[in-house]
């Protein structure tokens, strides 16, 4: 089924201790579309610059991205730079150049508004319910990322939006200032007073825990034998979750649990290469295979 | 199968957001004997000071625990006191009194040196050795604990003895210092030419990994909903790592794998109460329902 998301198409300057990338393709809509896109046909929504070239909307072409909804405004794109720690679990913030993206003011094309899948990946929370807005009838899922920023700043504007969200998907520091509680159970029941019924914790190298209110499931990080650039991760676990479902068209435990494991699949894939360059060369069956790997990783017998 | 277990008997003091004890019975092979014998009989070789009264020798006492090798010496107990952060993943040590521990020799009494499972909890590798030499013909499972300072401070010995062992058991910190590589599957790959054949890394909250030349295998921590002390999480976790081996009496991936959930299962109790207070209290079903439980959490269909 469609699958809509709205978000951040960017240029991204990185530094790893593997290597230097002064601009490349990125955003957290780019990862979780290029994800997504293996499972399911996916609708974009995004804002970019003059500098957004034929070449830079080839990572979109021939996959089942729909680029309609990408606005090309005047001005620049959004650039965000980062420098990774020699053990990739930090980075600090280079640059955030919002450019274009200051004035986003996010518009559905008559096509996407039957959406029935919809992501509202990490932009301000009332620009996400505006997304809400214009889609018809009510979404079978509306998933939704977050950060401190939007926390912090603009606490009631995003307690709005979460009361219209299925599924929050946010990482263990966000779970916990959120909630105000530390305990990851205890702030998994606080937020569901919030509105969304189901939490997934993001946890980087330690992977991901989804609760909802009849089970609690967790799958690990994937042991990777290396780690070349962590950016677009967890955008890209978003992707392959969302994707998953939209294609499975069905969400109860067993589906939500499929769709954490194939949200593993792309997170771990997209930490293989700089930026995007693993994550747009699977195929399904490279994915399929990482799915029964992260099976016998998982799997035993009591 | 007969386990061994050579360590500390100690008293700990230990603050946590949750509460203060200022002495209370503690020490790994304290907490490792009493997780193991839930599954096998254990052989305790460890050393106790003058003050280490009947009331204290009680925690053994009605368990398959035999404290044979339990030494008295002139003197006081090892002490050890700690503090826990807010949210207990971080403690700083406010004392560390060796006492009678400085002095430990650890002699085995006849009827331990034929045991077949063998743990040597975090001490000087020279001591984990000398064990080794008094158990006669060839265990089954060598498994050792270790820690940055012997890491750090006697590298030789530490290479020597780790030579004689089949399961080395540490945290993740000490796996990259260890094997001086950041990532885990190259590290362990590194320490497999050390002599262990199995690598099991502990991440407090985030479960244990296990690598061996065969197999990958992850276990998440169990989302408690109130975490009270973790002191001997780590040891416990072994307990029940090896005495569901020992149990068993095969060492093969299938069993492998249910000792990592078991070890995970005795581990998350411990977290649960101060002390030993959580861990004593147990029986089997409360421990299979634990195991189901880790089922529960990891299991999915792709």
């Amino acid at each position: 089924m469609s699958l809509l998301v709205v978000g951040s198409v960017a240029f991204d300057g990185i530094e790893t201790p593997f290597g230097k990338v002064a601009r490349t393709l990125g955003g957290a809509a780019t990862y979780f579309s290029v994800a997504a896109s293996y499972f399911t046909h996916v609708n974009l929504v995004a804002v970019v610059g003059k500098d957004f070239t034929s070449k830079d909307a080839a990572i979109f072409r021939g996959r089942h991205i729909d680029i309609t909804g990408l606005e090309r405004a005047p001005g620049k794109s959004f650039f965000w730079a980062g420098r990774y720690s020699a053990d990739l679990n930090d980075r600090v913030t280079l640059a955030t150049d919002l450019n274009v993206f200051a004035d986003f003011r996010p518009m559905l094309p008559p096509a996407y508004r039957d959406s029935k899948y919809v992501f509202l990946a990490n932009i301000d929370p009332t620009l996400q319910r505006s997304v809400l807005h214009q889609v018809r009838g009510r979404p079978k899922v509306v998933a939704l990322d977050t950060m401190n920023y939007w926390i912090e700043r603009t606490p009631q504007e995003l307690r709005e939006t979460l009361k219209h969200t299925q599924v929050l998907m946010i990482n263990d520091a966000e779970t916990r200032q959120l909630a105000g509680e530390h305990n990851l159970l205890r702030a998994a029941a606080r937020i569901f007073k919030m509105g969304p019924s189901t939490l997934v914790i993001k946890r980087g190298e330690y992977g991901a825990l989804m609760v909802h209110a009849r089970s609690v499931f967790s799958v690990p990080g994937f042991p990777l034998g290396k780690v070349c650039d962590p950016t677009g991760a967890g955008d890209s676990f978003a992707g392959g979750f969302m994707g998953y479902l939209a294609r499975a068209g069905r969400v109860n435990d067993v589906t939500l649990r499929r769709a954490m494991v194939y949200g593993s699949v792309m997170g771990s894939f997209a930490c293989e290469g700089f930026g995007l360059d693993r994550l747009r060369r699977l195929n399904r069956a490279a994915i399929h295979q990482r799915a029964r790997h992260f099976w016998r990783l998982t799997q035993f017998r009591i």
